[in-house]
């Protein structure tokens, strides 16, 4: 029985890691992330259609207007203003404030760039369901969870600058039919998701302590990991050439 | 029967008000503000005790932090970007920004002046249950109703200008050994509040256009005057004399 209890440890005996072992722990689960995806890896090696994209950039913007209802709920759900002064930066980042466009509306560039027009993407006509359940799951994670568990979940960021420095690096000779202008959403994330990780980096690594909480911080990463690629299974399906 | 069914009409029969007759309707409910309860007729004409104050600047702040808890839920369930663009105002004007203290240190200036230490007053020891049920319950209410109802519910800022006027106006003769620069809260309100109901008022006349949509914005507000004349009765009882 004794050795058996034992061998049964969970994360709440064994030690922590320590800061930057478990930092190296949440990068780890880059390993998993969309970029790696198959129809991610098809477009930015050139093998998708117009279609294919137009697909992806109408189905990404469901993501995209979902973002500032995201980081909304994370506001509304964390008592300490200081976060909170420094949150809220994302939902100004992505609506936009005067003198601004924001996320959303660069966005809807990259989609005028590649023939789809403003009805079509405000309509969301081609947001396949399995693309607004994992968005919504996600929005209603922050709208439940620990703020702190919602901002580790937007720790996906880490990968992020790769994915887009891929797309400006390979959408140009693949793609000529897009105006280059379109890709601006792209180059304008890099230094973004850099100034919000290190921020989430901070809550997470300060939050999460005993190993059984960091533990957790990788599954939620890894949920958060999923709704990406779950949101690229449904495009790949809905558009198949 | 006829006669019976006729004289209970609900108010999705009877005819819409005029957009004038809605807001004056509106407007009405001013009657039952807070400012015209017992403990806020007594601050302002030179009736409340040192304890009385600090008492009631202790406890009202537990609401000034919620608020943008509140404002944050409201962003969080509303999908039109122009809206947000300007609702997340609000936040900023109370969070505060860089170059900007925001409304909730005002507060704590506020607190400073009439003696509470910035200890006793984040400690939030002296924070009634019925204040805390109160303000939770209008942080509740933005987190699950539409937001149109949520905005609905902040337009008791309608009549907060003369209650931010009234203690301009009286503080200093009654109270003289409150420092003046403490009351800067008051006075950066007025115009804020004018500004935000405006917005306010603007979202309510267009979303609640049926006769019995109106008379639920009606009860909406109502339920907010009843949280702030709430939180009085309970800090009136904590604070006898």
């Amino acid at each position: 029985m004794r050795g058996a209890s034992a061998n049964r440890t969970t994360g709440a005996d064994e030690p922590a890691w320590s800061r930057d072992e478990f930092e190296a722990q949440l990068r780890a689960k880059g390993t998993a992330y969309h970029i790696h995806h198959p129809f991610n890896v098809k477009m930015n090696s050139g093998g998708c259609s117009r279609e294919q994209i137009r697909g992806w950039v109408a189905n990404r913007f469901y993501y995209q207007i979902n973002i500032p209802l995201k980081d909304a709920a994370i506001l509304s759900n964390c008592p300490d203003r200081e976060t909170r002064r420094r949150w809220v930066l994302r939902i100004l980042d992505h609506d936009g404030y005067d003198g601004a466009e924001g996320g959303i509306e660069t966005w809807a560039r990259l989609a005028d760039a590649v023939g789809l027009s403003r009805d079509e993407l405000w309509s969301l006509e081609q947001v396949t369901p399995g693309v607004r359940f994992a968005v919504d799951a996600y929005v209603n994670f922050a709208r439940r969870a620990p703020w702190q568990e919602s901002v580790c979940s937007s720790l996906t960021e880490m990968f992020a600058p790769q994915v887009h420095r891929d797309r400006l690096a390979s959408w140009p000779e693949h793609y000529p039919w897009i105006e280059p202008a379109g890709l601006a959403y792209f180059r304008s994330r890099i230094l973004l998701a850099q100034r919000d990780v290190q921020h989430g980096l901070e809550v997470t690594l300060a939050h999460f302590t005993r190993r059984d909480q960091q533990e957790r911080a990788l599954e939620i990463l890894q949920f958060k990991l999923d709704i990406l690629w779950t949101m690229l299974d449904s495009i790949e399906k809905a558009f198949p050439q």
